[in-house]
């Protein structure tokens, strides 16, 4: 893993955070994006060169939906940058991680997405994410 | 608001989950701390030039304890670094965030710290911290 590459955070209602989220960084989110596959719209901020993505769930099977139903809002994963996610993906099965998607998914900010299972790792939900070309 | 400093991650079993997050990262943790003023132990990861804090509650009135009590290990808070720490807390204040402590006091990794109440915050836990001389 080489970075974090932005930590994902639960909202409720997109507009709302993203101006509560505007006050605290000092500066506006710099884009949106609609994820329809996981049924999320996400607004992006930076932080220095950091990015921080809030997430709203646009049906009631999303699963920020369920994770705010569940656990309210909140921080929701941290995704960690990789050059190369199958061999990550390959190195961490054999460390006993529990892989919720093997086949890499398109995620939103041009990236394929790989999911690590929380029981696996302490409670937190960890984001694999590898650059599309 | 200049960079992500570190993400806290609460956990059960410090020397449980130093194991579980080398294999993860791929690297050990390069240093412990014991943070008596907060009932916490921590430990701190290296992904590229992030850093990750593990913390454990050392007695059940600990921040942590309560946390994991009431809602199970995983991420607890996001560290932002700010240059100069009061006069963010100022700012914030006007913006309408509630401050947990004004007087910045001392974390670990030899920084000042203050908190931001999670329910002002869309309820994610942030702490800013300084860096002292």
């Amino acid at each position: 893993m080489k970075k974090i590459e932005h930590i994902g955070i639960a909202v409720k209602d997109l507009k709302k955070s993203n101006e509560l989220f505007a006050s605290l960084f000092g500066e506006p989110h710099y884009k949106i994006e609609e994820v329809k596959s996981e049924g999320v719209n996400t607004s992006f901020f930076k932080v220095g060169t950091h990015k921080i993505e809030l997430l709203e769930g646009t049906n009631d099977e999303s699963p920020i939906s369920k994770f705010i139903e569940k656990k309210g809002e909140g921080i929701h994963h941290i995704a960690f940058a990789v050059d190369d996610i199958l061999s990550e993906v390959e190195r961490l099965k054999k460390e006993g991680f529990i892989v919720l998607n093997e086949i890499p998914k398109k995620g939103a900010d041009n990236k394929l997405v790989v999911f690590l299972h929380p029981k696996s790792t302490n409670g937190v939900l960890i984001e694999l994410c590898q650059e599309m070309d």
